[in-house]
């Protein structure tokens, strides 16, 4: 009777349904330069790799990641070209913030990670999805930069509003705005 | 009885107690750069929109965002005044961090959201206080930069310190560093 | 008898287990510059004051906040050197993000920070140490940059890589990426 009792009590719980899932990490991607990209890829592929469920959503200077490395940014509007100009599509292209005006310095990190047997961006990218991180495209950023799901690289999922973004944070156990 | 004793065992629960009210977001506004202050005010508008309670903390080169357009920060040293010419007061005198150098960037920026049916960052600051969004200025940076609350725009809360911002963000689901 | 029944039905709750001791802030302290050192450390030490327990993850760039005064990033690379010289070790010797193109930048705002009675970040650094804030160094960016634990400023937690950073996030009330 006990046993029965206790279910009785503990099922209509007043508290608010905890994912009773993996734990979840989810970050938002917002900054296109090399040096952050790389701590968002590290943290979500070693979450997902430690069996939590990791989504990473890329917006503003973030969404350039996930252009395609052929694919400029085309829009109609002259602006929308210049400011493709100033930020070609491609995390192999990413920028490091400190050291991009000496030019050296994002081929410099890469080579110094490649040494040291850590994963470049690309890679990162790649096996972020192998690995089963959830990839989110930022509508509103792809509305403003004429850009249409087919100049995103494969394997992404569809892409979210900020309500959208905002319900996954809101149930992840770790939020990030990197 | 059922019922009875139900309500007994979950009434004194030794679970912390959760909030009943809405979801909340808190926002750590440390940036006064254009395209960092879009996020935060697109994440806090949305979040009021959907019914959360956001809460945006302007620290640092965010509280710049607060100051009224006319003012400028013209404390006792000369060191404060420049300090003011290089960060103009308003959000309407953002800088987009990676494109200032080139000065086109932030009109261009603009353009493109006005083109594509993105609020301006002016704007949405007004649209977050008529939603309900709650802007917390600041007090050490105040002091640090000789501000009062005289030359912030209207409708804020009380300026409040570090302490304070801990514990909007401990109580609440989402805490972001923008 | 309903005190027992009370005591049966809340013993095996399913609720994943809160921690029950002190609230916890956690950061991840990826930049090297002055101007984001600051809320890193003021953050972290109004927290340990407040009775929380905080832990901050030194990576990155953050990294360098952490080196002895005296020592340079000596790794066998070439490349590792420029990187020394690029970013020279100590957090006295960290940079203003916006000012630090014009070079009075963080001098000008330790002065600011000082007639305001507002703590260096190196101040901060060693009152945060010994109010007990945890301060761990990333393995990774160690390795990185052929960086040693004699290298580090005393008082350090033992180096530790993103899984355990994200193990402390998961178990902390407030997470931030700095």
């Amino acid at each position: 009777m006990t046993d029965e009792l206790t279910e009785t009590a503990t099922e209509p719980s007043p508290q608010p349904a905890e994912p009773e899932g993996p734990s979840r990490l989810t970050i938002i991607a917002w900054s296109g330069d090399l040096d952050r990209i790389w701590p968002t890829l590290i943290l979500s592929t070693t979450a997902a790799a430690s069996g939590m469920q990791a989504t990473v959503f890329f917006t503003f200077w973030g969404l350039f990641s996930l252009v395609k490395p052929g694919v400029r940014v085309t829009g109609e509007h002259w602006m929308q070209k210049t400011l493709s100009v100033m930020n070609p599509g491609g995390a192999h292209k990413g920028k490091l913030s400190k050291l991009n005006f000496a030019g050296a310095g994002p081929a410099m990190m890469r080579k110094l990670a490649r040494d040291n047997k850590v994963p470049e961006p690309q890679e990162l990218l790649e096996l972020a999805q192998e690995m089963g991180v959830r990839l989110l495209p930022c509508q509103m950023t792809m509305d403003l930069l004429g850009l249409k799901p087919g100049d995103l690289i494969d394997g992404l999922e569809e892409p979210v509003g900020a309500a959208t973004a905002l319900l996954e944070m809101k149930d992840s156990d770790i939020q990030l705005f990197i």
